[in-house]
């Protein structure tokens, strides 16, 4: 009951999470990349999810300043390279903020975060806490909703290229390098959280952070859902298509 | 009295703070460029300083986690790549570690801090704790003891070579690159705290920031200094040569 499971079984049993929990089987992402959804309501779901992509890097600092090795950050530190680009290549944000503009919204409203919906805010802001107080392991292992990301991806990507005249292969070029830069991620944080566990409890804590972070992955999807879809009540000060 | 000071006037400040406080000044820096101390002492300086090394990229990804823009976030990770490396050169905690290799010290025993003084973790550890709570601009304040580097480094090499026979310029390969990183580091700091302060109660942060780094620094000699020196009482576990 309480033995050590094998690396295998540890996988296994992660990738039920995903199939049970990922926010690829959120209504929301069904409406999104089914073509059922308005130019407004895509762009409510651009403008919320710049926040979490803007605080990626933060997250990852965070982790980089927990790690002991020089070996371990620089692992790490490649994140960082992704989503803020080097100065020469777009990272990450600057990608989305290509979407954002694409679907026709003004570039300083997004950044400056006023229409933001605030289960949006509570839900991105608990994944960098998340990162900064626990242990190492459920702070790496936080990051494995990568190893569903490129499935969600080309389901969105496909979608929406199909569905939407308002969007174009442009817009959606913040997703192309992320369908080869997650699985390099996703490997060695795989093999992280497979060999660093000496407990069942420890590799139960990796788990859990899983499905934590597949929690607030849908938890925005959620805010996204009632604030635009149904009963589609943004909060006063929300964006309002 | 409390007028904002000219850009110039709190450059002129800030080298006046190091003029009188930078660890140049120290007794033990003079002992040890000039060539009046034992290798067992040169060994604890190295031992010693080597965690201040070590933490200087846990030190710079706190900072990169609260910075707010892509753009601050790579001109401050360009710091995690000279400490940590790019996995190809090496960075400046593996060429410290060439240092206490090049001094007859076991590389484990170094990395292991089990010899460390406890004057020099709480000086550190102030250091990673002042960027993590204070303001971002006395947090990139503290780093302008960078300023005064090339000078000491200088000093410390040139010195260390001509009075030592067991130091080489291959041990002393640490001190080389930082001569070109310093002074582009810098360069954005000091641009920053020049240009981010709307007060003159915000000028005297950033003076009293490097003053503070100024202090850690020389804690740290003086830690050194009581151990190893005067009276040389190295505290119940620290290393002895």
């Amino acid at each position: 009951m309480t033995d050590l499971l094998s690396a295998q079984e540890l996988e296994a049993r992660l990738n039920a999470i995903g199939e049970e929990r990922y926010h690829i089987h959120h209504p929301f992402h069904r409406l999104l990349h089914g073509g059922a959804l308005t130019k407004g309501q895509v762009q409510a779901w651009a403008l919320n999810r710049y926040y979490y992509q803007a605080s990626i890097p933060r997250k990852d600092a965070t982790l980089v300043a927990r790690l002991p090795t020089p070996e371990l950050r620089r692992e790490w530190r490649r994140r960082l390279v992704d989503h803020d680009g080097d100065g020469v290549a777009p990272g990450g944000i600057e990608r989305w903020l290509a979407l954002t503009d694409g679907l026709g919204l003004d570039r300083d409203y997004v950044v400056s975060l006023e229409g933001l919906l605030p289960g949006t805010r509570y839900a991105v802001d608990a994944y960098v806490a998340f990162v900064r107080d626990r242990s190492l392991l459920e702070a790496v292992a936080s990051s494995l909703t990568e190893m569903f990301s490129p499935n969600i991806i080309s389901q969105r990507v496909a979608g929406m290229m199909k569905n939407y005249d308002f969007v174009s292969a442009e817009t959606l070029a913040y997703f192309t390098p992320r369908l080869t830069q997650a699985p390099v991620d996703v490997a060695f944080a795989l093999d992280y959280v497979k060999r660093t566990p000496r407990t069942r409890a420890e590799q139960d804590q990796v788990l859990g952070a899983l499905r934590f972070k597949c929690d607030l992955l849908w938890a925005q999807l959620d805010a996204l859902h009632h604030a635009y879809v149904s009963p589609g009540l943004p909060p006063p000060g929300a964006f309002r298509p």
